[in-house]
């Protein structure tokens, strides 16, 4: 079997890190990794299959004879570093926002739109961890329904702000048990005891960025037809994103069909048995692949309306995973 | 000023608590007050207006004299007793869901539907916490552009569930941060750093019975052609509710006409300025009166949609406000 050098640009991040983990847990082919990061974390190793591995800096010149760079580095390295990488003959996977609006650049969940990959032209974007998850989920009953709209509200983890926000969390956890005062900076507001609708920065039109990417995103890799009405809230929950999402569909659906689809679908498990009390939940999802689906049920304050609770792991398939994933599907169409 | 004798029933109760708080608080014309709650708290003291008050037990004959019954008991209580209460002449606003949909019992948010009171025969109903919150914002909105249907996802806080819910909180935090293993007994599943998408019991439909007085209520006190689709989630806050509210009105509406009703309208606080990061929080709501709602904006998923975010301290506004505010409107329509 082929074997590839593969770089991680942003090794030393809370993503980076998951996706070195990932290649690893996944046997992807790797003949030479090279983790890339900022200068201050030069000469750091990092262990990859039992080797120890020395981070190099992620800056032009480093991508020479790398066939795929996993990006975690945010907008701004991407914008000035994937360029570069994709000139020097590496296809790009970036988890930034920064390229998934460009229509040159394909976006792509492996489970829903995997064909988008062919057309890329050396940077492929991943996408926002809130979209994934809810898309993973509705693609098979769009499928089948053609969804119409979406209604979406999120509960989103900490660990949807990288390092600063587990810190700020568990800090204010301490600070709270200890009496002192609980001090915010990764936030606008406390996080602890609180939530706060509010994630990226607000737009012209009274959504945040983290709202429009659910509304664009959606369009680009489902379908340009679907309306999304989101609000995106944080939560103090380390890790692992919930999100009520209330659908409307074209077509006429029995709930029974919906839920034999869902447990079909590639990468969702069905978790629904409200006997027992099992749903999907955070602390379930938290370091689990799949996308958690339940509370599936009618929505009767409209025609062809349905409910529902999905649970994904931000950090996995909200962000390491698919970015692994889409390295994978570029493998099996003979892309690299 | 005439004076009257009221009766608290569930007095040594979190809610109970802020009853007597707030008829001090809001000078409520008190000429004797009677705490009542189960035998075991007999003889407990109560302070009221710099008094110390005698707990007696909640039981028939404790009714007689009395004027008007606050109870907040639970709903097992105000079946047994509220009817005795009544037939001693008292007038009995129950705070538990018991009465809440009986044809003969008024509803009532005195900003929303105090006409409704006029017809009570002893028993009068408040309603739930999630219920008035959405109601009190929407009311205004209702008048000027006629709601036909609500999508609602709930952030609620522990205290909706009593000193269990917040000691299990709080219990869980001070385990996390020593390390220890986190144990739960008032709710199904762990609700430190996790969002539970179950409150109260499932129906035989799939929604809880706490999503479900969100769509009877509202249809009883505000209009019974709304149409609500509900998501009911409890979420790691200790106090104040938060709600994603989406709706669809019949008529259209300009979002800054919305914000000046909002702005004029009775028991609502408009917090929403983006540029300077305000919007409605649980931390703030704490302790206050107000419904409070921001990030008013349109939806432009649907025609004539409104996208808003609504937060009220769940014991004061969704329990003993509300309670005591029907006792005042009883007395400024003579009905007592």
């Amino acid at each position: 079997m082929k074997k590839y050098t593969v770089a991680v640009v942003g090794a030393i991040g809370a993503v980076g890190q998951e996706m070195i983990r990932t290649l690893e847990k996944r046997n992807f082919p790797v003949g030479t990794l090279k983790p890339l990061d900022v200068p201050v974390n030069r000469g750091k190793e990092i262990m990859f299959n039992n080797e120890k591995v020395k981070v190099e800096v992620a800056e032009n010149g480093a991508f020479e004879g790398v066939d795929i760079a996993f990006f975690s580095a945010g907008g701004d390295a991407s914008l000035e570093l994937a360029p570069k990488a994709a000139k020097a003959g590496a296809i790009v996977v970036d988890n930034s926002s920064a390229w998934r609006m460009d229509p040159t650049v394909p976006l792509v969940i492996p489970e829903v739109n995997p064909e988008a990959v062919d057309a890329h032209k050396g940077i492929i974007a991943n996408p926002n961890c809130s979209t994934i998850q809810m898309l993973v989920a509705l693609k098979p009953i769009h499928d089948a329904y053609q969804i119409k709209r979406i209604v979406v509200s999120t509960y989103q983890a900490v660990s949807g702000s990288g390092k600063p926000g587990i810190d700020e969390l568990s800090q204010q956890v301490i600070d709270y048990v200890e009496g002192n005062e609980l001090v915010h900076n990764a936030y606008p507001h406390q996080i602890a005891f609180n939530a706060i609708p509010h994630i990226d920065v607000f737009m012209e039109n009274g959504y945040t960025k983290e709202e429009m990417k659910m509304v664009e995103e959606t369009k680009k890799i489902l379908d340009e037809t679907i309306k999304v009405s989101p609000t995106a809230v944080r939560i103090p929950v380390f890790r692992s994103h919930s999100e009520s999402i209330c659908i409307e569909t074209v077509k006429p659906f029995e709930v029974s069909d919906v839920m034999e689809l869902l447990k079909n679908a590639p990468g969702v498990t069905l978790m629904d048995d409200l006997s027992t009390n099992t749903y999907p939940l955070a602390i379930i999802a938290e370091g689990k692949d799949d996308v958690y689906v339940g509370r599936v049920r009618r929505d009767p304050s409209i025609e062809n309306g349905l409910n529902m609770w999905v649970v994904a792991d931000n950090l996995r398939k909200g962000a390491a995973l698919n970015t692994i994933q889409i390295g994978e599907l570029l493998i099996k169409r003979n892309l690299i």
